[in-house]
C-alpha cells in the first residue's frame, strides 16, 4: 500500500492524503460505510458506488465468520467477488463484536471463546485464526486481534488489557507472515492502540504500535460510551505519537461532529454504524443539523429531504412522503433515510477534503460544527 | 382514455393493445406493480422506473386512506406528486382489504363499517365515500366500491352480494358525475364483475356491467382460494360478454402461468402481490421455473441470479449472494428478489404482447407453461 501526504491545514493536525492498494485509490479523509454481513443494509452495491461513492468500506469479521462462513467466501474467490464490489474493504479483527454481542465469552491469554450470537455455538477466536479467517475474507486492509475494553474501565484492567493486546499483536505479525495470500492482491495489516481514557496508558501504546512500523495504524477503544471531550484528548496524545507517514484509522468514530473534530487531531479513517443505524430510525443528518423525519412537523412538508444533499433520494423524495413511510413501516423509508446519511457522511469528509487541500479547513469547520449541532 | 385494440392472436383470444391516459401510454397485456401504501416495497421509484419499467402501478384505496390520509394526499397534489410517480396509477376501491384487513366489519346497504386493521378505529366505506376518496388519491383508472365475495361462498350469498355491488355500481356512478376533479388530468373508471364461482352469475354481472357502457371493465372476486380451472372458467365466461373494445382488467391475479392463461382467454391487465410478497420471502419466479433461494443448494451456486434477466439485480448479484442475505435476514435479499421478480413479471407480458403481435403467442405460451411449472 502506498500512503501519499498531500495537505497539512495550517491551522488544525487536519491531513488531506492518499491511499493506493490493489483495488485502488482511497483519498482521505475517508469515511467507510459498515457493510456488517456483506452488505451495507438497505444499500444496492450499485447505489454504494455511484450515488454514495466511497472508495473503501467496511466488514466484520465476526460477522463473515459465523454467516456465510469463511469456507463459502474462499469457494466465491473473497468479499469482493462474493458480493461484486470491486473497490477496497476493511476487515476489523472481530474483537470489538466478541465482546459486545457474544453474551457468553471468556478472554485467555489464549484467545477468546465466545457463543454465537445466532444459535449459540461454541467458537473460539486466536490472533492466529483471526488472521486466518481475514486472509481468508480478503479485505484490502486487515486489522490485528486486540481486547476493545469496555467504558468505564478500571486502570488495571485497561494495563493488563493493553499489554495482552501487544502481546496479540506479535502473534497477529508472526502468524501473518505464515500465512499465504489467497488472492492476486496483496493485504496490508494495521495494529490498534488501546489504552481505555488513560492518557499514560494510551502514550505507552502508541509508542508500542508505532514501534512494530507498520503500514497503517488504528486507534480502538473509543466510543464507547465516554464523553467526547475524553475521545478527542486520547485522539490527540495517539496522533502525537502515531507516525506522520501512515494513516491513522480511528475505529468506530462517530457523528458528523466527532468526525471533524478528529480530523482536526490528524485522523485519516472513520468507520461507524451511526448514519446507517440512526437512518434506519428515521434520523437524518444533513449540513443545517439533524431531523428526526419520524415527527409530525414534517407531515406535509413537500419540499425535498436535502435539496443541497449529494444522492437522488435527496431531491426525488419530500420530506412528508419520507415521513409516511416511517410512519407507514415501510422499507423504502430505511433504505432512503440510509441512502441520504451515507451520501451525507461521504460528502462530509469529501468538503473536509477540499478545505484541507485549500488551506481553510479550519474556519469551516467551525462553521460546520455550529450549524450541524442544531436540531431541525 | 382512449383503446386501441391492436392485433388478436389467431389461435386463442389473446389481444395486443394500447390504452392512451393524461399520463401516458400502456400497452397491454399489462401487470401492474403493487404499491400498496405509495411504495412498491423495497423498490425505489427510479428503479421501478428503469429497471422494471411498468407504465402502470396501483395503489391501494384502503391502505392510502388510512396512512397517510386523503388530506395529506390533497395537500401534496394527489398520489403521482407525493410518491414522486408520473406514469399511470390505478386505485382499487378498498372493497378487498375490508373484507380482509379488517376483522370487524360490517356490511349493510349503505356501506362497509370497519376497523382499521392499525389502531382499531371505526370507519365507513360508502360508494359516494370511496369515489370521493379515489378523487384525492387521483389515480388515472379508480375502480367501483363493490362486495368481494370469499371463496367458496354460497350461491344465495352470491346472488344477493352480486347484486348490492351492482346497485353500489349506480351510486358510485352518480356520485362520481357530481364529483369534479382535483387535478389536471382524467380519471376514467371502471366497473367491477362479481358473481363468484357461479356460471350464471357471472354472466348475468357480465352482462349488467357490460351495459354500463364503461370505458373498462374488471372481473373481481377470482383468486380467492378458487382452483386455477374454475378461475380460467370464470374467466372465459365473462370475457366472451364484455365489450370487446374495451380493456379487461383481472384483479388480484396471479402466478406467472395465470397470467399467460388469462391473456389467452382475452384479459389485458393483472395485478398482483405475488412477485413481490413471494420475493420477500425468497421465492424467485423464472422463465425456467421458480427457485426458493433459501435452499441449502444454492449456498455454493456464484452463477448470476438470471442470467437473462432484465433488471440489474439478475446479473450483479449471484444465488449464493442472494441465498446468503436471506440466511443472515439482510433486507437487500428481499430488495433483490422483489426486483428480479418484478422485472420478470413484466418481462413475461411484454413478451407475451410480443408474441400477439408475431401471431405465435399460442405455441409460445404453451412453452412457457410447461417450463414456468418446474422447481429449479
Amino acid at each position: 500500500m502506498q500512503f501519499k501526504l498531500q495537505h497539512t491545514d495550517p491551522g488544525s493536525k487536519a491531513r488531506a492524503a492518499e491511499m493506493i492498494t490493489d483495488h485502488g485509490s482511497i483519498k482521505t479523509p475517508i469515511f467507510m460505510p459498515v457493510g456488517t454481513v456483506a452488505s451495507v443494509k438497505g444499500v444496492h452495491q450499485r447505489e454504494l458506488r455511484e450515488e454514495i461513492d466511497p472508495d473503501i468500506i467496511l466488514g466484520n469479521t465476526y460477522h463473515l465468520y459465523l454467516r456465510p462462513k469463511p469456507e463459502i467466501l474462499q469457494q466465491a474467490g473473497g468479499l469482493h467477488a462474493f458480493m461484486g464490489w470491486d473497490r477496497n474493504i476493511l476487515t476489523d479483527s472481530g474483537g470489538y463484536q466478541v465482546y459486545s454481542l457474544s453474551g457468553n465469552r471468556k478472554i485467555r491469554e489464549e484467545g477468546v471463546k465466545f457463543k454465537s450470537h445466532i444459535d449459540g455455538s461454541t467458537h473460539m477466536f486466536t490472533p492466529e485464526r483471526v488472521m486466518e479467517i481475514q486472509r481468508i475474507i480478503g479485505a484490502d486492509i486487515i486489522m490485528a486481534f486486540d481486547e476493545c475494553t469496555p467504558y468505564p474501565c478500571d486502570y488495571k484492567y485497561a494495563e493488563r488489557s493493553m499489554h495482552m493486546t501487544h502481546r496479540w499483536l506479535e502473534r497477529c505479525i508472526t502468524h501473518l507472515e505464515k500465512t499465504p495470500l489467497l488472492y492476486d492482491y496483496s493485504q496490508t495489516f494495521f495494529p490498534i492502540v488501546q489504552g481505555s481514557t488513560y492518557k499514560d496508558l494510551r502514550k505507552q501504546s502508541a509508542e508500542y504500535i508505532a514501534g512494530v512500523g507498520a503500514e497503517g495504524n488504528a486507534i480502538g477503544g473509543l466510543s464507547v460510551g465516554e464523553p467526547a471531550e475524553e475521545m478527542y484528548g486520547m485522539t490527540e496524545v495517539v496522533c502525537d505519537i502515531l507516525p506522520e507517514d501512515k494513516p491513522r484509522y480511528l475505529m468506530g468514530v462517530g457523528t458528523p461532529i466527532n468526525l471533524l473534530e478528529n480530523i482536526a487531531l490528524g485522523i485519516d479513517m472513520f468507520d461507524c454504524v451511526m448514519p446507517t443505524r440512526n437512518g434506519r430510525n428515521g434520523m437524518l443528518f444533513t449540513a443545517e443539523g439533524t431531523i428526526n423525519i419520524k415527527n409530525k412537523k414534517w407531515e406535509n412538508d413537500f419540499s425535498a429531504i436535502d435539496e443541497h444533499g449529494p444522492t437522488f433520494v435527496d431531491k426525488e423524495y419530500s420530506k412528508a412522503y419520507l415521513r409516511h413511510l416511517f410512519v407507514a413501516n415501510e422499507y423504502l423509508g430505511k433504505q432512503i433515510a440510509t441512502i441520504h446519511n451515507l451520501g451525507f457522511y461521504l460528502w462530509l469528509v469529501r468538503e473536509a477534503r477540499n478545505h484541507i487541500l485549500a488551506g481553510d479547513f479550519t474556519p469551516w469547520k467551525a462553521k460546520m460544527v455550529k450549524q450541524m449541532d442544531k436540531r431541525l
